[in-house]
């Protein structure tokens, strides 16, 4: 399949290697077409891996990961422009992370919104799908680092697109518990999680680690 | 020991009645003294109960649990005045949620503070211990509820306040798994955990869950 990727950072990369090694053509976007980590991702990553700007990614996807800054994600779709976007799923993994009073950073949107949704509202024609937002990017690609099972939640309007999420989870990541959320406004919910994540980082000195929901 | 809960509402109710069974003498607060679930509460758990206003209550108790509603938790603290408050240890089981705008509710208070911290900023003379907010009370006193191993998060500032109510946690109530996540800014994590809390009781339909850290 062909895939897009918005954000080159290490969320973007990690995603995008996995992608690629499934046997997808993987391109990741960023605001100039060469940007100097791509460039490198790409030549570890062979042929099926390629690199261009937000609108070039999109274009060659038929599913798109958000893996940029959540505080830049608005700008960065904007610049992808929706003719490029329209009609697609956008796996939205970001967090709107606002490092500008230092640490530890505050959530740029939250409690009566989220970057999730305003995603959505802003572009009303992607099928936005919440999802891996939770926890660090080895394990949306590979949750079995954990030895015992954890979760990872999704939610989102489009049921179908849901569903093809959950299916990626499944069949590509390895993801065992999926827990649906429901429609976009759990985003809400799945970014206010940051903050405990954050503090739980510090004091178990390790990203290697995620929730799982008791019953 | 001595304890006085502060709030009549099933939280206090099922805490308070825990606290009974194990040989304290509790006192349940409220603004009045003859709160009608307050008299009603003390029938049923005997000479060990009782109840009065938050200012006999606190005055009673060598340690406080504040379980009154987030948004009116700084206003019972007044009403229960500094001298029945200060030097004690106060186990803040409150989450602020407003349900003045439906559901589901927002939270009054988040993300750059926490109800944890405003009541320890207040009163600087208590020893605030932010625990147990993020389960139903059933599972608060009694984690054998569920049968796999889940965790309690605690914060807060005074390191001996907070190793006394981890002894709480672990002797009294049975928890195995308390996670001690640092200063009392942690609580903003803590409470920020409700809205994903909130939208997984809708969809598991129960609230008979909890947050398993797996590692």
């Amino acid at each position: 399949m062909n895939i897009g990727i918005l954000g080159t950072g290490i969320v973007g990369q990690t995603i995008g290697s996995k992608l690629v090694q499934l046997g997808n053509d993987v391109m990741l976007g960023s605001r100039i077409a060469n940007n100097e980590k791509a460039v490198e991702w790409k030549k570890q990553n062979g042929s099926r891996a390629s690199h261009g700007t937000f609108a070039q990614a999109a274009g060659h996807g038929n599913i798109l990961f958000n893996c940029t800054a959540g505080t830049a994600s608005l700008d960065a779709l904007n610049r992808t422009g929706k003719e490029n976007l329209n009609g697609k799923i956008l796996i939205d993994v970001a967090n709107p992370l606002d490092f500008s009073n230092g640490m530890p950073p505050a959530l740029s949107i939250c409690n009566t919104s989220s970057l999730g949704e305003q995603i959505q509202k802003t572009f009303p024609e992607i099928k936005v799908v919440k999802a891996l937002n939770t926890m660090n990017c080895k394990l949306m690609v590979n949750p079995a680092l954990l030895k015992d099972e954890h979760d990872v939640f999704v939610c989102g309007n489009d049921k179908e697109a849901k569903s093809e999420v959950i299916s990626i989870l499944k069949e590509w990541f390895g993801w065992k518990s999926v827990i649906d959320l429901g429609d976009i406004t759990a985003a809400r919910g799945m970014e206010m999680i940051l903050p405990l994540w954050l503090r739980l980082m510090g004091v178990l000195q390790t990203t290697n680690f995620n929730f799982k929901i008791v019953k």
